[in-house]
């Protein structure tokens, strides 16, 4: 039997007609909350936006991805050490969290308890996505959602009722990315084996002929994730993380 | 109808009888592979270790948890920007992903990848554990499974048949971390009201009062957590993490 987890897809256009139960939304926060965590200290918080102003206001944060206004549901997950910072503060004693193994581990709890809330999502009929930019623009998004000092947002997943049918996106072939025992490093002909299916597909094979390139390697390089965006995107993500963690 | 989801418990108790077949271990291997990932880069690898000699040498690492050495499985999932970069060079095109972004993007990716293993473990009976300590000794876990330049260790899961029943472990009230459109701060009174029913717990008085402290947040903070081991390790993943990514 198979889990519902082999048949994810990205889903990025939603019915704009069935809303999404409280019932149905309780299940994904609680599912969320589920998730293994380290110290059981939670250290996440989930913002739930559904007001279009709001979603309106993080749209061009995301850049302009559609979805973010559509979808019924944008949730935000954080990195959060403000709650548990306030409450030992509370008992009278000296938090300790804001330092770069603290910022990890945050973020590792943070992610379990967003897939948790994706397969959750799906298990009950939504469709989900999840967009990576809310790290790009993470101090913007802080600000539209009044995230205090200690909460740093890290994904945003939105999710409705799909109105299309997906394909499976082609992943490489599992032996790519597991190793048995110890990783043994790849040569170039395991390289050129692995991502051969997917270089072969002719819809990449579009990609590079329209981007005007030699191949695959050099649209993500070139055009996808470039240097330059990628290290002022690092510089601002990381300027912002600053903020509430020592990254030392 | 109920998603296993809201069944997880860790389990660290593993039948040293019943092992688990290889069409389990590719179902969960798959379901990792399954998860959403940015740009279908697929930044994570993911090592499987089952002899004894190896996983005798990650116990101390793991700070001697013992079903580290009696577990099935243990898997380790390693943030990887190794074949990427490696993809690309082949190809004739400059990677350019070992920046803080692409850190923090690699360890999302991973931990995805590491949350679908674990439910679709759960979802074929087994139970799982993942261990923290993977980011204390980051590095020395690198040696011993080999880990190139680029691919850093984040989290370590422990799988097998559980031979024992658990009891769910105690949350925050969902409402604790569930903020509605935007984050409302909390006050003093928030705190005190969302923490009680965990601190009130009999076994959380019996641990406060076996450590000779005040309150739970003082066995986090001076006996659990400390800020000196904390910056200790903190310091140590840090200087592991750059020898892989420019941490700017």
């Amino acid at each position: 039997m198979k889990s519902i987890i082999h048949d994810h897809k990205s889903v990025r256009n939603y019915s704009q007609v069935r809303t999404v139960d409280e019932v149905v939304i309780l299940k994904i926060i609680n599912a969320a909350v589920r998730g293994s965590n380290t110290g059981n200290m939670q250290l996440y918080s989930i913002v739930l936006t559904t007001q279009p102003k709001i979603k309106q206001q993080l749209m061009p944060l995301h850049f302009n991805q559609p979805m973010v206004e559509h979808a019924p549901l944008v949730i935000t997950f954080c990195a959060d050490i403000n709650r548990f910072s306030h409450w030992c503060k509370l008992r009278g004693t000296e938090p300790c969290y804001d330092n770069f193994l603290w910022f990890s581990t945050a973020l590792t709890d943070t992610i379990i308890a967003a897939e948790n809330a994706a397969v959750e999502a799906e298990y009950n009929g939504l469709g989900i996505c999840f967009l990576g930019t809310t790290m790009y623009n993470a101090e913007e998004i802080a600000k539209v959602l009044n995230l205090p000092k200690g909460v740093v947002p890290v994904v945003t997943m939105t999710a409705g009722y799909p109105i299309e049918e997906q394909p499976l996106t082609e992943r490489l072939p599992y032996q790519a990315v597991l190793h048995f025992e110890t990783y043994r490093d790849y040569t170039d002909e395991d390289i050129n084996k692995y991502y051969a299916d997917f270089e072969n597909l002719d819809k990449i094979k579009e990609i590079v002929k329209q981007n005007n390139l030699n191949n695959l390697a050099e649209v993500f390089t070139q055009k996808r994730y470039t240097k330059e965006a990628g290290n002022l995107f690092s510089k601002k993500y990381l300027d912002f993380v600053k903020k509430s963690f020592r990254m030392e």
